[in-house]
């Protein structure tokens, strides 16, 4: 039996693994050892927690690691009490593979702990394009993993070019869209998400139709954050289309985030917008699922928007350089923009499905591999 | 004024780096700012700080992180306090640039925390091969760096390879060559290196020409430290050359190899070997251009010996995949192979002076590409 | 010039020691060094930073330490990033004497720090009587610090009996008493709590009388926070008088706290309570003087409103063993005893001022004992 | 069954408490988990953990937390570091108690921890008077604790002056003296500590009479660390007497007591002292009861010896205010009052036995008091 430890840093990041989660879990050669930590454990950017809990997974260790505050240097500082506690986390699992998702500022100190501990260390969602601090960190990560379980075949092109050996490369999709696969043939909406969810805000009829907004802080300029989602709630508030709001996670702009919602609740009492702070991610799917699109700048507008064919508006440059589909028209940080694009989207209506990010069957081909490799968690450039 | 942190991690990272921190600090563009930390702070690796107070460079900032103890895990979580502190050391001193040093694992604090406060990072030595987690944590660091300062025409090409941008590689050549240079041209040994460096064991005549060993344990095998570190003493101490052997620096494993070397030492009471704990750099070169060979798995016996042209005997994998010259033999850790390499370089004597690792003038064009370069923290993969 | 570094770990450590503070930064034999760390640097406790700088006091360092979180192993934790970094910000500020105030777990940081850095320590309102960690920690402190400035006769005599040196201990009196002393004659309300600090709730006329409530999570049962909180809520909301609601201070069980009142807002939608996340001390007191009494469990209703005879509804035993005066009604979480303990109180109307904390003089008291006493950092217990 | 978390910190601490672990161990009411931290796991010290390992004591959980250095500051830092890791550890083993032992600076991580995490705090020998900082740590460690098991009927005085509760006092005496009490009949040595124990130096005939040197660097003066010592080991080496010389444990001024040793070996090359890193506490006790005396700061010289009548010469003020017998004459850092002295009680030869630590049954009586005390967390100044 391998031991499998699965690192899991955020809400996003829980629900982009789910499905290689519940193979780990039912494969005969794995045993999984869930690790939770950073800001998958905090109530205010939706408790990752209660949806792993409800989800029937038993969590292994709890890492505990953000350092709260409004400074870069504590995304640094962070990572370092990361890297502190999960050098402890693995001393007591003793895992023999350590997994780390995606390019999250945290997942480096998962990544550098498992390698500084001669852990084989598997990456899931190397080898794509994002800008930003994200991509320092991806890239990074992929030179310091010793398997790349990659969403697509440039992605896995990509990885090969950064000097990774051909049989370290696995094209296994990506495993957010497993769950997008299992959303996609329900004919409407199966649940009422103001009952199931609360939130803040009023109820509103959603039968004509709704928007839903996602919009990060974008850590590199994060004093601009506040005005940056002010146009977004301009936007959406000027159109009056009903709209489900979901709550960033953290970082380090988080609270010009926050503080501008707050701003623009107090000033101008939206009646047209409801805010969450989480929800389990196949509801989230199906929410998206029958929208008339989604708003902001998260990469769920890339990934499992082009592959249900749900409108995207994406806003800013969090998500330059990734591969999109049709779905998505990119606009600046600016109202009127916003408003026309989505406007153009609604005329438009749905996309044709799109596969880039793989077909649904990523979770069981992850688990595979993670059992079948051989260990091993030394390389060397090739060229 | 451009202010430019450069951190220090190690002994022979500084050794490695004097000539640019020179060149900084006396360029009319950049205010140098000297961070000492991890080993380079601590009195049993051979305080890398009074030799730094020695050659007159001012201190900006000490970072204490070394957790003590033998055990895999405290690599991690040394570079975690490292990120805390010089977190804390970057927000106090504000550079404009940081400079991290080839491929140590504490350096990996160095270029996150620099990533993650959008500071611009500079990394000296990349693209180089040398196996181990060495080779993850150097191409690692590349990928979180924006400028590369590298030694070779073929280094540079490896960190384009990497997707690197052309304006951001800048072939200069090691820094470390440039000491070699000035002590090239010295006919014999200016100095005494009992009576000025003191050391365990008795005092010998040099004049028939003497050894250095320098071996470092190999962090992931470091249970073998212990007979890895014997093996080398037995051949030498059969050989009868005096002998000037040198203290490793710190890792998970020096404990095995202090172990080996205290244990050997009461056993045998070797009378030609001579135990230092450090030296000024150069007058190590000197005492490397003046000996028969430098023994062990130092990356001086591949760089800074290839141009001086001294015999070297490579023991085991820790230099695997660095380009080297003709004055390299490498072997396994096995007493016997030792002694006969050391015998078939003394057959031989010198080599030519061959410039794999630079000509002697990296220290300025160092500083020169610092002050010139376009100030930047963000790019993108090209492909 | 002696440096004397205070430390501020909270929004209520500031409004206790601003007068005191003052008086060291206008002494001319101190040079203040004013250390802002832990909750006083988070925006979402009321950013103690906003208002120190609005009273025109130089930080010398800013000590982020909180490690988010709903755990009780995050208080050690917390504590330990603490130390960490306050022996950096100790070490570059090289301050003669360190100031602590009060009993919050965070004070442990600065007390062990200074102790062990060999830093004359100043202790202001050790001496008094708590019950919870609180007690532990005041006690405790005590016994680490060389200098112990408090409040009252009583407390000085406590300290005497813990071992302490006479010629260590000064009454000085409470600093937060000279604030309350500022607004005791002042006839009515000067400001508009609503237009000046806004808040989250309506507006309300507060002519006819207000209460002021203020309850933190008590630390050591913090699962039961919510029903604590729920209770005061229901309390309050029943009795219809005006009343503004202060956000508590980070703790153990703050998520708790912060989830009673989310949850009843959007149960209830309290039109009668009124939302603040912080406020200047002054004004605080201003309010608390205008008011028709406070309800909750902070130590304001015991000191401050025994000067200003504003009656008190005390619930649960955070204020246990806390010397108070008449102005105090003691209750437990339960709301018909809250609301039984306001109804008595506003029939009582005013209470009598009593000096049981102080004059209004502790200030001044306090930076010339700072100034005058003679440097020292050991000392032995005297029985 | 009662999980009672004992955290010992150094290889002392362990001899001191060593019969309590083993009546903890085999107590039907009791499960002990043993937490082994700081300089205890650090071989430079001389490992505790293999003499815990040979004793057969599993160790529940091991606890890095030495930040390496000469620096005061590290002090602050490595108990920092102690307590993030601590409450990991806490977490994990869920203890019902956790016990400290005496004085030590990382002591105040254990105590701290406990307290914050609300789990039962016990302490060994508080009550006791010994200058320097570690009376600061040991009077704040009763302020932190619960329970208090002491050595002595002055010492348990001291902790009710404290103001600690008459339950919560216990005089169960000091463990290591039970230690000593088995060793006591022993009528010659039964061991030959150069082919036991190796260390540095050459073997000597004991038969005529052996001193025994043990001294600590006292941290708060530590720049003089060097010269301290250096009287001492001139003292030792004119007198000539065989003398068995311990390595001391970590401390912030180590590093010069070290230097003192390594440079005194250099230029006098001493024969008649034989150096040690460590040995098992009962052989050391053996080699005090046979020897005709100890000299050095420990504790031991004043405790144990006090009960096998071992003559000693107690330099400095480490262990000013502690209670003394007959054995022990006090002096200065001066090489001639120390020959002095050690002439005297070669003069005098043994003393009488006195009990002032404990009678030998401490082990026991600590077991009973830690499985039937009322657990509790809580507690209040009386006066």
């Amino acid at each position: 039996m391998r031991k499998v430890a699965v690192v899991v840093t955020a809400r996003p990041s829980y629900s982009r693994i789910k499905t290689a989660l519940e193979a780990i879990r039912s494969h005969q050669d794995l045993r999984l050892q869930l690790v939770v930590s950073a800001s998958a454990l905090l109530d205010r950017y939706g408790s990752a927690v209660e949806v792993i809990n409800r989800d029937g997974f038993e969590i292994a260790s709890k890492v505990y690691s953000v350092l709260e505050g409004e400074d870069p240097a504590l995304m640094a500082k962070t990572t370092g009490v990361g890297m502190i506690e999960l050098a402890t986390a693995f001393t007591n699992l003793q895992p023999d593979i350590v997994v780390t998702i995606a390019d999250r500022f945290e997942t480096m100190a998962t990544a550098i702990t498992a390698a500084y501990m001669n852990i084989p260390l598997a990456h899931i969602q190397g080898g794509e394009i994002t800008g930003n601090i994200d991509e320092k960190v991806r890239h990074s990560v992929t030179k310091l993993a010793d398997y790349h379980l990659v969403s697509s075949k440039k992605a896995a092109e990509r990885v090969l070019r950064l000097g990774e050996a051909e049989d370290s490369v696995f094209v296994t999709g990506c495993p957010s869209i497993d769950l997008a696969c299992e959303v996609k043939h329900e004919k409407e909406l199966t649940f009422d998400p103001f009952v199931k969810y609360g939130g803040v805000g009023k109820s509103m009829s959603l039968s004509n139709g709704y928007l839903v907004v996602l919009q990060h802080p974008v850590t590199t300029d994060h004093a601009h954050s506040q005005w940056q989602i002010t146009e977004t709630l301009h936007a959406v508030r000027d159109l009056g289309i009903p709209c489900l709001w979901f709550w960033p996670n953290v970082d380090a702009g988080t609270d010009g985030t926050s503080r501008g919602i707050r701003s623009f609740r107090e000033q101008f009492s939206p009646t047209n917008i409801h805010f969450f702070m989480n929800m389990e991610p196949t509801d989230f799917l199906r929410l998206l699922h029958s929208s008339k699109g989604i708003v902001g700048n998260s990469s769920v507008a890339i990934r499992e928007c082009a592959y249900l064919g749900v409108p995207a508006v994406n806003i800013g440059n969090r998500q330059e350089g990734r591969d999109r589909g049709r779905n998505v028209i990119d606009v600046s940080y600016d109202r009127e923009a916003i408003k026309a694009a989505i406007q153009q989207h609604i005329k438009n209506d749905r996309y044709e499905s799109e596969n880039i990010y793989g077909s649904g069957l990523a979770g069981k081909a992850i688990a595979d591999v993670l059992a079948s490799v051989k260990l091993r968690s030394h390389k060397m450039l090739p060229f």
